[in-house]
């Protein structure tokens, strides 16, 4: 096999509740990629499509730092070059660098016949996420090479658990068209939090992880709150609240900042119910006059998925 | 029936990763008290055996604050008189004033044939524990109502999950005779937590629940581990690091201070197991002179129950 090309998914990081812990795979928005051997050693972004801002600059391009981490594990005598076809908007806060990071590894994986199992892929797509958003965080990667709903339980030791997806779940996504980095929405947050939020935090945590292994729907919606970072950085996302209280209004379970934003995700129960919530989520923006994307999507189970090889 | 007499177990609140939402009902530790139907009305703590520093009087004795809360709910011309058996040494760590804050109600709940739902109980029985340690917690008197392991969601609105118990799951609990008042206990705690360590307690909390639905002994070992408040609290226990480590080195999959302390429960796989972890936590003891009380139980699933009726 000398050249394979993969879809790497978006997806949604924290939930509400799971601050840096949750991740959720989506099923059809992503970027596609072509990965190539080369005879040349090392690793080439040749081009990116679609996003004229991403960098092709190995330093700087998180696909070429993920690849260069792994390549760096392994000795082979030639190297592969890197086409990207963006179809998530960097800077939208569903995973956009985490799909370039997790996608250029998991391909050359596949290429070098998979000597790498999925913790060490994770290990390795972390340091195109430290690039990216200044952090080794691995929330929007873990669910793209594990597939579904993840819960990082350490990055130290790298431990992720796979939680069980009720059937229908759904999630609908807004992407109001103003560009967040996610390195800037980290540092607004605050390093210390009160022992009673954490606590709180915990709790709602523990409910929603609780609901998805019994299919509880109604203990899911209870619990997806966050008190630690949406009250920080929903103030910079106009309309935010609106937004949010719209979504519920219209039957979600819940609904939150997704990752770092400024998409706002929304859980539903049921594919027409979301279509119906990204509705009423879209009517906010309308009013205002300010651009968006909406996505819905059934959670996506398998993570980056091979579209052909040859 | 005119009287009642129930045994009100010990519990184990925080397991290190839950502080203030997770708590155990133990299966052979606890109390008994006989709850009698008087003419005259209000309630009356009668006698209580087994500890001299236990207040009669009804503004001091949390069994009575307790029952006094819930008799403010109800209009009956009759009162109730409580015989308090203590087995449960106050200040110990694993929940006295929580078996006698949620054994009055359950049982005078039971005399006038049951009015009062689970919650309302809890509700009722964390007035108690508001007077014993200053904050209106659930984490000993939800495992007590609810039986098993419960995860307090929200004390707001009374939110309890029952989370599942896997087979052969026991506690080893040294309880070093030293007393810790749960207020001073926890006037030490840090009012603040850095968000990297709400970000790691909230996944090892995560990695627990998980563990308990999918019967993954490994994962909750990986996952008892406390950042938040052991460092603080451990200080106030002799030997602490010492009795966990030996607790851990003879095959417990976690150890950490039991609710306020100075108790330290660890739990184990198996009965054999959790004696000999037992015996290897009191030669820690032994060797410093300090008098101790051992207990090995296996997880009560069934909460207070009833002895006797008359």
């Amino acid at each position: 096999m000398n050249e394979i090309k993969i879809f790497s998914p978006a997806s949604v990081a924290n939930i509400s509740c799971g601050f840096d812990v949750l991740g959720v795979c989506l099923n059809n928005i992503g970027d596609e990629m072509v990965i190539r051997k080369t005879k040349k050693k090392g690793v080439v972004i040749s081009k990116v499509h679609g996003d004229r801002d991403i960098p092709l600059d190995n330093k700087k391009n998180v696909a070429a730092i993920s690849a260069s981490s792994l390549l760096n594990k392994i000795s082979i005598n030639h190297g592969f070059e890197i086409e990207i076809f963006k179809g998530i908007k960097s800077g939208s806060g569903i995973g956009s660098s985490a799909a370039s990071s997790a996608g250029s590894v998991f391909g050359i994986n596949k290429l070098i016949e998979k000597p790498f199992s999925k913790n060490e892929l994770i290990k390795f797509a972390m340091e195109g996420e430290k690039k990216a958003s200044g952090t080794a965080h691995a929330d929007n990667v873990a669910p793209l090479i594990c597939g579904g709903i993840t819960l990082i339980r350490s990055t130290t030791e790298i431990d992720v658990i796979n939680l069980p997806i009720p059937d229908k779940l759904f999630l609908t996504i807004i992407h109001p068209k103003i560009k967040l980095k996610t390195s800037d929405s980290r540092s607004i947050l605050k390093h210390k939090v009160s022992l009673k939020k954490t606590i709180d935090q915990m709790a709602n945590l523990g409910g929603f992880i609780s609901g998805l292994y019994t299919n509880d729907f109604n203990l899911i919606k209870r619990s997806l709150k966050d008190v630690i970072v949406e009250p920080t950085r929903s103030i910079l996302i106009p309309e935010f609240y609106k937004i949010k209280k719209s979504a519920i209004d219209n039957g979600a379970l819940g609904s939150g900042i997704a990752g770092s934003g400024p998409s706002i995700y929304a859980m539903v129960k049921g594919e027409k119910k979301a279509r119906k919530v990204g509705e009423a989520m879209s009517e906010i923006l309308i009013k205002i006059g300010l651009e968006f994307n909406l996505h819905v999507s059934e959670i996506n189970r398998n993570g980056i998925k091979v579209l052909s090889k040859k």
